[in-house]
């Protein structure tokens, strides 16, 4: 019952945010206003334009940070405030998510499956199955450092919307019968609300949902997530495919089949 | 005596290629003359934006070809071949390609040498240090399927300029006592043209200049390189750096301490 208002809630709060920023962050949106429509509105141009604002192209930052080019970055360049207001709130962040789950779509309905029921596939979860630009665009879109605190008050509030492109794949996948494990960096803690979470925003079932233990805090987010996975394939389950948005969800044996990467320039997780 | 005006040629070249490209393809350039100061002069606008052509984005497309998402393509879609035509003759190029190797110079400085004349740094040569820019314009930007004959024609030549932002990298890497080994897809027969362009091109020496055998060629790009750089470690070299512009240069055990990937949406390489 509570499924449509709640995958309309990304678009409205989108659409809610662009009026506040609009409105309280004069500063930031409309010190390019002579070039502008609208200060959250996309501007006219293509490929090849870019943003440069004290010598630092904010495309080339975004794409060196997509191709894992930078590393351990802390928050996004102040500059790019702007820019990425524009990416993540316009068009660009939805098209470039729906090219990579359209992809992943495409060579999920190619596989030749063993019909075991062992074949998963795995979906991270913050930035992957769950968006958490409702919070993240409050908070500068990454250009503030955000404390553990800070996030984890959002995340119990299990309100964070789904991944619109993400959802489309989750369903397609459990369609093709590909069982689907949830693997996120969130702690054990946040299982109960998270699980809603992912209920609410259109997950409705899965095979696992692995959280990280209290004694798994220490390694990285590579580590621990490439030893799951190792856990999952002792387990005699086929990873066939795996999305996520961090590069510490796809690197590191075993990576699964195939690997998927959607973008986001909102922070760094090794 | 021949490194200046050679340094200057792709400049140059780029020039002359925007003339005759804005006189011979009206038809290409031309149909959205009405947004464009010049057909080969960069158009306003910022990260809000895109070119979309036949419900393609041709930014989305690049960003999941950079990333590796898309996989095993042939040719760029027909619709992107004017908007990669201002991307690569443009400033976004040269922007992105310096985002990498301005990050890869910092990450050799920081560098713990080992001193033992056994520190390499892997460059991979078209699209990395050399650019076949001159020839992939002529024939739309890798819109056009490429026949091996008409590449190998070009590379005959010797005549590719430098990359500019992987030259002033194969320097510093050099100034900081690593060595640097050329590893590239081109076959055996094209070894002396091949050193002859990289001295014409800046690159005055190197510890290897390794190519493939006739024997390698049924093989994929990613398997022969990865072979090499085990042969490497198993002489004692330590992989410090790698650079390439296809994934196929930087996956594949032992890939080397930290890779760098440099755009190219031009070609793709297994």
């Amino acid at each position: 019952m509570h499924l449509l208002p709640f995958s309309l809630s990304l678009t409205l709060l989108l659409l809610l945010l662009s009026l506040s920023l609009a409105e309280c962050r004069p500063d930031t949106f409309n010190k390019r206003q002579s070039h502008q429509i609208h200060p959250l509105r996309r501007q006219t141009g293509s490929a090849g334009t870019t943003t440069k604002v004290e010598n630092l192209s904010c495309s080339s930052w975004q794409l060196a940070v997509e191709t894992n080019n930078l590393r351990d970055w802390d928050v996004i360049p102040a500059s790019c405030e702007s820019y990425f207001g524009h990416y993540l709130l316009g068009h660009r962040y939805r098209e470039d998510s729906s090219m990579v789950t359209k992809e992943a779509a495409q060579y999920a309905r190619g596989l030749q499956l063993s019909g075991n029921g062992k074949d998963v596939w795995i979906f991270d979860i913050d930035e992957t199955s769950l968006s958490n630009l409702p919070f993240y665009s409050k908070h500068g879109f990454g250009v503030e450092p955000i404390s553990e605190t800070l996030f984890d008050e959002w995340a119990a509030k299990g309100a964070a919307p789904p991944l619109p492109e993400s959802l489309k794949l989750y369903k397609e996948v459990l369609s093709l019968g590909i069982k689907v494990v949830f693997l996120t960096g969130r702690t054990e803690e946040f299982r109960e609300i998270t699980a809603l979470n992912l209920k609410r925003a259109g997950y409705y079932s899965w095979e696992k949902l692995i959280l990280r233990k209290a004694n798994e805090v220490t390694i990285t987010a590579l580590q621990y997530k490439s030893a799951e996975r190792l856990k999952l394939t002792e387990q005699g389950y086929k990873i066939v495919g795996n999305i996520g948005d961090q590069w510490s969800d796809i690197l590191g044996s075993p990576e699964g089949e195939r690997t998927f990467k959607l973008p986001d320039p909102m922070y760094y997780i090794s």
